[in-house]
């Protein structure tokens, strides 16, 4: 008998996620249940409770951990672990249940955005294209200005999580040198991944371009206030890309419409942001409408990756693609 | 004694290309004449003529080749060899007198601003700049329209030259399989690069993103015609970063702005481009103003590899980085 | 106050395991006890029962882990993970007790010493070196025989862990496609390794080198018996170099006696092996003395990664260097 | 009408260098006259001397290049350019007829040799095998004498030509810095190759392995005499690889008896060495029988590199593959 798998998406879509070869393929070695776009209600997951071994989820709606005897793990498809509030991790861990997010399957994605936009700005690619349609562009070859090449220029990474080793080989062509600040982890270990691990302030003050590339925590709130962006080159590319909740976004703002060095922003603390927010205003930033990561081709990674690590679960085998909730960090995370 | 060697950078500026220990470098090994931004006096070079063995000058403006009895090279500073009409190629050949191009210096340069233009237009970077600022963008995550991601794409290169050697590095990490069409280079030599040789009908069929890096020839003269421009993929980006004598502009325009495919543009007929011109309308178009390979890191390489080449051919070494005027090379182009 | 870590080496030696900046750096952030090579007695053990955080040794033999009850981690120095029968890993797990083996860092060793073998079979190194010293090599260039250059040909991996993620980058300059045969991987995850997924039989026929890499565990035991070894090439090299428990050893010392192919072994099922062994006539294989991981860089390695993810664990952070034992690999393994 | 291509591959064998499809490729674009083992009759030779436009041999033995009225191209199949003894380069070099040498086509299988020899060497592969068949190897795993690992040692090329350039992505994966001494390549321009320029003691008194690479001419004649030799680390490895001329042979013979250093030794004064010579007895030598190049697969890619070079000639193109004699390195080479 095949092993009882739920596959409840919401808020993710079904066909987003999985095209007909990858459910073909869970289904092959699973019985699957629900597996519609509607979130699955309580009484249809009662029925289930007592068999199900894996849950694939868009969030953790599902109770309490504790009720399901024969779960071995929880895959969220939504782009981050549940919060200690809603997901009862004591009971998993002490139970050995795997908790998987499909978080690191937008890495390639956002990390593609994010050399996009470092080049993008490094290049003036955005405001030449603004200023020659109207008749304002530097068409001279030697009155330079600023852009310049991103070849060998030092690089700091905040944060060195799943973005930032996706990010890392998208540079490597590049030679540059990379300067990381993550508490998370020691710097004897950095050290060993080709990367200085570095203060936050040397960070700052030394790079040209920065990208954050940190997951939110409660402890890296506004991590980046105003007198910490003050230590940024004025020559610097400041590239916002994991979460707005890293940065005091108003002290950015006045920063780059001040052209105290020049950014390029996909995330806000408010989504839409609003028409009349001044940062729309800044010449010299970059923005976009937080689609790094949401892409197509990102949703059909997490579908891949959630079947073939529901495979080697259900089958007492050690998942391998999708990043397992380690219980330091959820811990640390809070 | 040492060797009498004549700077006469004009068209470019001495200090751009070569900064003062490059300078010195060279004065260690070279006795140094004129080295100055005015172009050098035909009596100053007829003082000169019988000694001189190496010329570095932004253009050939001295006679001819066969009143240099000492010549060994020709290094040219401006970015392309010289005309057969302003230099006697033949001369040269039959006795040995390297001509040398700093053409591959501005590689990196042109090749970064391609992947940043690709970049930029696959991720659509440019287009929501623009609408976000006027409250036009999207901000849903699942109507996601037409960008894509350059991971895995086909890729084909127009040109398999210095340009497209310093470009085929950056998209490594992208693992873009690439189809080239260079009718310079046999079928069996291309495929020894780990590139596609193809037709040019078949590359831009399938290219999803199509880079124009052919040297202008006589014979390569709008070899992107309308007809060949209707061959593009509707779901593909143009990057047009040698020359644009090498497509039919105005049908490029036509099709650009009815939003036949996607474009990225360096170069242009005329330039700077007259502010009327239809492609400044063009929404799906990312425009620069030939800043590609103009930088002053590429001026600065320009310096520094013919200081270095400067120095092997006065000690009778070969040549290792500019490019050397290949007989064939120069007959081909015309 | 600083973490209670008990190092207690035996029977890994201390000096070989732990420069003196290794050990600063421990004593830095922990208490540490014992840090003798003599194995720590049980009334010293008893002592420090209720505080220690961390345990370091080259085998368990402390008894219950129960009786620890601040234990976080514990970190084997021997080379593998403890058998069931002495390490309540049931305990550990509920309980969140890291288990970390020091396996992976003779991982680099192995993998140099197995191309080593790679290359000097197919290139007849120590036959050539045997045969010219008595005057019957051949110094001819036209009658080759059977040696092959290992660039561009099909090599097999019998297991994917460490070994092979180390073995694999060195390979990579010969563009060998690699096949690969772990039961314990799903075919659709190592497919996005870059490997081919290939059942056994498969492997056997196709590969030009064999590299036998896999743990040993209940279920491989003699799993290549001689009906197994009979399906490898006469034309391919085998490499034993993780364990001989998963080859039937007479049979494949037959085999190479009577040349069916050639073979690279490092590792017996008795060691020292006795003189008397047939192996030791066979001229077509190359035999070395277990010596593959067993290098004081090797052992300098674990030291360093034993000290960073200690320094990790004791504050609150994800160990990233060792190898973390995986509930359902523990169990694979039996 | 086809061009007329004299193939008279002697001492070269035709069926080692060309496959069929090679040779109907070849047929495909030229008339191919001779194309049998026997060197060509100067009779024969006579017949096409008016209309031949290219010349593949395995030496130059077809008198004056000024009696070819139409030779594009003298495509040598031995191993080096010929002599200027026999060999008009004033007059091939005065009228663009390219001479190329099929010397790079050994540099993968050379290069692969090395890494063999210099991995065999420093794991002490040869010696143990040797040993443990008479009952001497050490099977204790702390008693590790003096075996290293490659990674991260520091490496010596003397010589940074063909074999160099294949070489140094072999050792990529082990992170080796390398120097290299190479008195035709200025400082300046091997410093951007991601080498350190070195003075030859330097190279010698710092490297741990030490690779001659270097191609003989009339300067290097044994540049490492008694002298230079006793400047190397007694922890090395000495790889000779390319030509015994660099070397005082006599002197290295007598240091790696003496235990010096260890050596692996792949040409020799005379070849084959007669078995008296006291190298033989060298316990801390491997010998192999100058088989680094003299593989069937190095003699295919020469007959691949030969055919599509001269289809890029007689098409009018530049010849990509083959090593294109240089005035300049002609010259040096004397």
């Amino acid at each position: 008998m095949k092993p009882t798998v739920i596959l409840d998406p919401h808020f993710r879509i079904l066909e987003l996620l999985f095209h007909p070869e990858e459910l073909a393929h869970l289904h092959s070695f699973a019985e699957v249940i629900w597996e519609r776009n509607e979130p699955m209600p309580a009484e249809e997951l009662a029925k289930h409770r007592e068999d199900v071994e894996v849950i694939l989820s868009g969030s953790w709606r599902h109770g309490e951990v504790a009720d399901f005897p024969r779960l071995k793990a929880f895959l969220e498809l939504g782009g981050g672990f549940p919060s200690p509030d809603s997901f009862d991790y004591e009971t998993a861990f002490a139970r050995g249940i795997r908790v998987l997010s499909c978080a690191w399957a937008f890495g390639p994605a956002v990390a593609e955005m994010g050399l996009a936009m470092a080049l993008a700005s490094a290049r003036l690619l955005v405001e030449t294209d603004r200023e020659v349609r109207v008749g304002k562009a530097n068409w001279s070859h030697t009155e330079l200005g600023d852009p310049f090449l991103l070849f060998d220029k030092p690089v700091g990474f905040i944060g060195f999580g799943g973005l930032a080793r996706s990010l890392k080989p998208l540079l490597a062509p590049f030679r540059c040198p990379i300067s990381v600040y993550d508490p998370w982890l020691t710097d004897s270990y950095l050290a060993t991944q080709g990367v200085t691990p570095v203060d936050l302030d040397t960070l700052l003050t030394t790079s040209r371009v920065i990208f954050v590339l940190a997951v939110p925590t409660q402890s890296n709130q506004a991590l980046l206030g105003r007198e910490k962006l003050e230590l940024i080159r004025s020559d610097a590319v400041f590239v916002l890309l994991s979460r707005s909740h890293v940065v005091d976004f108003d002290a950015l703002t006045e920063m780059v419409l001040a052209e105290r060095f020049r950014a390029a922003i996909d995330v806000y603390p408010e989504e839409p942001l609003p028409l009349e927010h001044p940062i729309y205003k800044a010449s010299r930033a970059i923005l976009s409408t937080h689609r790094a990561g949401a892409h197509s081709e990102a949703y059909r990674t997490i579908g891949q990756q959630a079947v073939r690590d529901t495979e080697a679960i259900v089958h007492g085998l050690v998942p391998q693609e999708m990043q397992i909730a380690q219980p330091e960090f959820i811990r640390l995370r809070g």
